[in-house]
């Protein structure tokens, strides 16, 4: 969870006012998602997330994330909908901050999750990137190969701070990925980080997907990457070949990868590790001691990119010969 | 809120399962609630709050909070009801630690009290006192005179590194306490915590009371007097006299004061202020730099003190000769 901003009561219940939604019945907190204050509102209407989008995210950035969230839940995409107000608009402020009010998700996030829950995100993943083939806005990825270096660059040597020698590690790693990085492979709306967190399930069914503020138009493959990354290893580091066979089968099930996409997989697979492992690195340099957000460990990303620099093909993966 | 313990997906699983509640639809921590780890639980059949009880409540307390909460419930005030699972029991174990799954009470604590809020406080905290009398365990204050004398003596001189003074301050204060605390008022359950944030409002409505942790037997009165503290000061530090009416009209329209207590009520005011002066130095000199939970003022304290140590008599609380 972010640093909560303080919401008055006389802020709070003019923004209520603003929707049709009933009064107000509830406000609380909520511990979850770490770019953003996030509160669970109950009117006498339903049940909101309202979020208060903190400076992480770049304003000018969420008319991208609220618009796919509509776009994908018209297409049956079981995601948050932001809630119209009653002059039809979804992005607003409060407490000096933008703003947005979404419906609320039942589901669990699964803290470890199984095969079953492997192959329900990978077929979740390859309909939404189907579903978002038609989606009109653009948004780059600022966190591909230029953010990388341009990371890193802010990082410097202090990443040996961090495990020692980490520094020339990723040095060479990015040496490698910007000499070998696919420039053809089919591009969409991607996810980008959809971890286990941002995937509910109630029993064994994949109940919806959350948290699009990283959202952008990337290579599909990549976000295939993101999750075999965020999915396929166990805590004790090892790689789970059986839960990424589950999650790349019923990715396919829904969307083949092409033969290029499979051949550059275990790239994409490395620049998705090294994303995750700069992003850790960088905040666990940079958390302020009093920062409500406990900074998540860099080296768990840099065991899973030196597990992927020794990947060999696809079929490493666990799926069969194509 | 604070430090959350991490439950696994096992674990959880079997918890809910022991109550006779129907399939978990939703965990999510909330950020309310500084002394234990709170979780939003909704089910099958309902909306449900988890309560991990962290280092600082007392595991041999946790019956008697629990069983309050059942007596009041039962005699119409509204406050959580501890849920019992399928063998009887509301006082469990989850990840390590003691458990307790209790019913969602809709309201909003209200961010600044106004008259009509601190007039509903007032007669729901006489009603509580009135309910709770026949309430047959027992609980000692361990946050009264000696309590404090003993956190004093745990904080010494460095009061001074909080304020410059403090110590000298609250070493003064302590001595006459010691000298001229009542011996012989009307003893009952008092909350001993009821601040704004304790106490639901829907609308201009009184909707529950809840966070009954710091529950014990002591003086009825001294719980008024932790009250008048809570909700009558603005946040200028000025006494607002006509708040502090309505909460004392209101409390004496359900259970009216006697003498002795309206005599002593300036003192108890006293020893109020130095309570939570008292156990906001202390955390604010021990909390850990990576704790998730921020220190309050205890200046805020301070000022509240020297004003009740100016108070000539109870009708400077706004009351009329009784």
């Amino acid at each position: 969870m972010a640093v909560y901003t303080d919401v008055s009561d006389e802020e709070l219940e003019a923004f209520i006012a603003s929707y049709a939604i009933g009064g107000l019945t509830s406000f609380k907190g909520i511990a979850e998602g770490v770019e953003n204050s996030n509160y669970l509102v109950h009117t006498e209407t339903g049940r909101y997330i309202l979020t208060l989008y903190e400076k992480r995210v770049a304003r000018q950035d969420l008319p991208y994330f609220l618009a796919l969230m509509e776009h994908l839940a018209a297409r049956g995409i079981t995601c948050p909908l932001p809630v119209r107000d009653r002059e039809g608009r979804t992005l607003k402020e409060l407490a000096g901050r933008p703003a947005a009010l979404i419906t609320f998700l039942e589901g669990l996030w699964v803290r470890r999750p199984g095969i079953g829950h492997c192959s329900g995100l990978g077929e979740a993943l390859a309909r939404f990137h189907v579903d978002g083939a038609d989606f009109p806005m653009h948004r780059a990825n600022s966190l591909s190969l230029p953010g990388w270096a341009a990371l890193f660059a802010s990082i410097g040597s202090g990443a040996d701070n961090v495990t020692p020698g980490l520094a020339r590690e990723i040095d060479k790693e990015l040496l490698h990925l910007e000499q070998h990085w696919p420039a053809d492979l089919p591009q969409g709306v991607i996810h980008a980080d959809l971890f286990p967190d941002n995937v509910f399930f109630l029993g064994d069914k994949l109940s919806g997907l959350i948290d699009f503020y990283f959202a952008c138009n990337d290579k599909l493959a990549y976000d295939v990457a993101v999750c075999l990354n965020a999915w396929c290893f166990e805590p004790d580091g090892s790689f789970n070949v059986t839960k990424a066979r589950a999650l790349l089968q019923a990715y396919e099930s829904v969307r083949p990868l092409s033969p290029a996409e499979l051949e550059w997989l275990p790239t994409l697979a490395r620049g998705a590790a090294l994303r995750f492992l700069l992003t850790r690195t960088y905040d666990l340099l940079n958390t302020d001691a009093n920062a409500l957000v406990k900074a998540k460990d860099p080296n768990e990303y840099l065991r899973k990119l030196r597990f992927h620099q020794r990947v060999k093909s696809y079929r490493d993966y666990g799926l069969g010969e194509h």
